[in-house]
């Protein structure tokens, strides 16, 4: 891994960046301006309906080469090979099995995990909620269980393959990573699009680098403070384009700290009132490195019944 | 759920064909007879180095509608909804968060559980051992650890995407499931290939339709005991075909009980001596009802550090 | 074991009784009205404050001969031989330790439970609430946290040793087991300690025999549904003898189904309104057998921080 | 807590004091000469045994004042409240009970830990093995299983009720921590038994104190790596004196690092040779400050079966 160098000149024009984007406000609008969401009462799959065979389709013949580009962090409890988020584990028991002279035997291990939130994870709607109403108001009161949601559980989501676009920010502003807390305005990328000479197109997966991953199993408190990542302003701009879902490299696709007044807004934004999936925790040095900035995207979450999500280990196709 | 049918007079015929079959029989080599494996010493990944480029065209290039048929069954702790074998667990506890009064909160769940080998599953080599040697006859003195294999975990896999080909026995016999314990043949497999004008094609995911799983979360007790699948003949045969994977409707891929004298024997066969993966536990009827033969298969497995395997969600596309 | 058996006259005139005692009721005073708790505002023992030097001798001067009687059954994830509440798990992972020759090595277990309330148990304050209001009126959104509560965890009980008597209810009605949902009113208690000779004295534990424990691993779905008990007016009743603790050899010390209106309305009259703690499941058959009646009564929560309650293993010695 | 002070004129005598002890050399004797124990063939209690009423009546003679002295720490998942090792856990998560207005409601919490093994804890026989030989050799091939242990399991325990008799080597040593790595010699023992007037008895809890207790929740890592406590001939002798069991207020009773050539010697001596019963991480520092040098000892580990050990919370009465 080459050195992490970030410019000051840059630092400074982007704190003048930030200054300007704050200025953005966002609120969580009422129950009744915000449902039933605009893929109808009842619906559990939000963006996730874009999931068409004509989107199938779409990213398919992206496919040329057949280059695959792995996007996902191995999953380990040792804290020097990954990063899992305080307050969750990733624990590994092998389950012993005595060697038979001249027989078969049988390993396996148990995990302990909160399997929806750690590593390279994609987040369904039952992960967040507004008071306690849920995407398309599903209600707490109505749908919480002991052991998982009685609605909009990741098992809903299915495979999702489609066209992915890398918006390479870090290549636009010609650093390995991002300054600490930076807020990705709409301008940074619409210009890391033009740079690559791509367009957003309905039903895309939105694949934002940051540079920060490479943090991860190197300096996971840093890493997991306060990152590079999308403001309100940008998101906003983004939900306009009508992504299928939106990734990125660092611990929360968003900026941290939050914009106030709220913590993780873009999370409310995009999980509770529009209906679109995040992914957060990807590698996507490669992408970069390889010039790949249009490709099939696909990612097969675990269907886990009432789940709030799941680890996931997508790729890219092109 | 249309009724589980048997007619009499096919099970007599298939009495008298696991008969035959039962004349076969196999023996792991000696370790110096069967390392280093035919992808070279120190080789993890056996016939995942069949995920080559040309091979990820290929498939893409069976996508002509779009059409996804999702193969995995759910995940969850109830039992009448989900298969998980005697002796495991897949237990979801929610983390509860208070509702904040017009605030944004989190939800997520621990999940306990043997999370390589539950569900639809993969397994990787790790998974099983003879004496103390596995796959490329590493030996678990080396490679064990309390948490996780250093050589053949899961994360060595990566995402695969081939050919995938449906062997749709059930269909072939007119049934909707296989007898309990049928020992499916290489006659079978072929003629069911012909059937549907199908060939395999070194690197294929081979996809057998026992019509089994739609015992899961019905009867779980007859499911996870005396299933039918391939015996060692038709393991042979399928091993010859040079598969990428073998993949079924069932718990097991292979047969129950066993063929005498070893339990399991093609789980040896293909993850300890041959180095190819299995996949248990899919749900096949839809791709045989649409009469989907040929497809894209696609299967993401999860990158856990030295696991034994992964719980997976695999899609077919056409 | 000897043979369960009931009398059928008997059964009769229980059936009398219960509706006698049903026609008691219970209501949770408000919190004004019960609160602070007699032992002052901000305690968090209750009846725990009751385990004073004096008590202590008063217990051990009871030891005369040093028979020691095991009130405990033993924790196992075999349901052939424990008994765990729906929902509830004991499970044990041995993590392997691979031999070494002529040389020292060590074994460990992990193990995933609800620790607080599974087996022989002792219930905290914080296990119940009514509303958001726990004992002495601590509040759910002041004192619950994701990892244990900020008042009123087992931790704050510690090592009880009191005179212990016995209440052998099935006894006086000679019978070995009480019927199912057998109601026990005040006059069943106060038979029976007058049938043993004894008077309750406060700071007592209060040892009440049902016989069901002999259920446990023989038939949980009957030991777990519909138990006999303590009533209404029983609790009642025992609160003004003013007890340090009441246990009994039952899955729940009272009878279920609970009285209308509430579930389980002794468990918030003792652990919310009183703040007495209960002890569940003990095996009290030997004690009945041996005829001992008061003994030092001697429990040993471990101290799991903000903890509901605790796996027990108490001992009674005479 | 007052400063940690220690003398330097003392550490030097300390050193020499090690130099003499680590002359001291054992071996694990071959099987043929340590079994069957001196509690017989198949014996699976050791010093357990001891637990003989008339014992515990001259524990409960001891009791005079009622005064009680909790031994046992607080277990939490926090680090800076309590002691862990590394590689274990204990892992906390409630599980949520949304509050009912007006109603009752239930809390408990899910554990996720080594639960033989952590906090203040007692070691049972099936801990420990040489080669696959335990106490009174037991074979890891005919008690070991995946779910605890056949034979030597802590449920074979029992509560334990003895004279218990603190020997405070910090005390005797004036200092309030013995240094790292101190090495307590038999001499020492004596020494601190004649400063307090006490002699051992067959059946005692040998209760020693080195003052480390003082660095758990404070200074975990050294608490945990290189620990004062008895070496090989200080087990030795106390082996003679014919103890119940033997407890300690550090991380593993014995002195770390081990004398050569064998890690952990007392363990093995202990608990695979003799069958004696250790307890570790124990509170002492109230006992030493109020000359409580006899007493009745009292613990009550868990019935967890076939378990290595269980988390306990013994307590001290004069």
């Amino acid at each position: 891994m080459r050195p992490i160098t970030m410019l000051a000149t840059f630092t400074m024009a982007l704190a003048l960046g930030a200054a300007t984007s704050s200025a953005q406000t966002w609120q969580m609008p009422p129950d009744n301006q915000r449902c039933p969401s605009k893929w109808g009462a009842d619906d559990q799959r939000g963006s996730g309906n874009m999931m068409k065979p004509e989107v199938v389709v779409r990213a398919a013949r992206l496919i040329k080469t057949g280059e695959v580009f792995e996007l996902a962090a191995v999953l380990s409890p040792d804290t020097r090979e990954s990063f899992i988020n305080t307050g969750r584990v990733f624990n590994i028991y092998t389950k012993p099995s005595p060697p038979i002279p001249n027989g078969r035997q049988v390993n396996e291990e148990l995990v302990v995990t909160e399997l929806g939130q750690i590593g390279t994870q994609l987040d369904a709607f039952s992960h967040q909620m507004w008071g306690d109403s849920f995407y398309n108001c599903f209600k707490l009161g109505d749908i919480g269980t002991r052991s998982g949601f009685k609605k909009l559980g990741v098992e809903h989501v299915g495979s999702l393959m489609t066209r992915g676009v890398l918006i390479d920010v870090a290549g636009l502003k010609g650093v390995d990573m991002l300054p600490t807390s930076y807020n990705i305005t709409p301008d940074d990328l619409q210009q890391a699009l033009a740079r690559a000479n791509m367009k957003l197109e309905p039903g895309d997966a939105v694949v934002i680098r940051t540079g920060w991953s490479k943090l991860m199993g190197k300096d996971n408190q840093r890493y997991g403070t306060a990152n590079a990542g999308i403001g309100i302003a940008a998101a906003q701009w983004l939900v306009a384009q009508d992504p299928m879902l939106i990734a990125a490299d660092n611990c929360c696709v968003e900026v941290r700290p939050s914009e106030a007044p709220h913590s993780l807004p873009v999370h409310a934004m995009m999980l509770i009132q529009h209906g679109i999936y995040l992914i957060e925790n990807l590698l996507l040095d490669p992408l970069a490195a390889a010039n790949a900035h249009e490709f099939a995207f696909i990612v097969q979450p675990l269907k886990i019944k009432g789940g709030t999500g799941s680890a996931v280990a997508p790729i890219a196709i092109r």
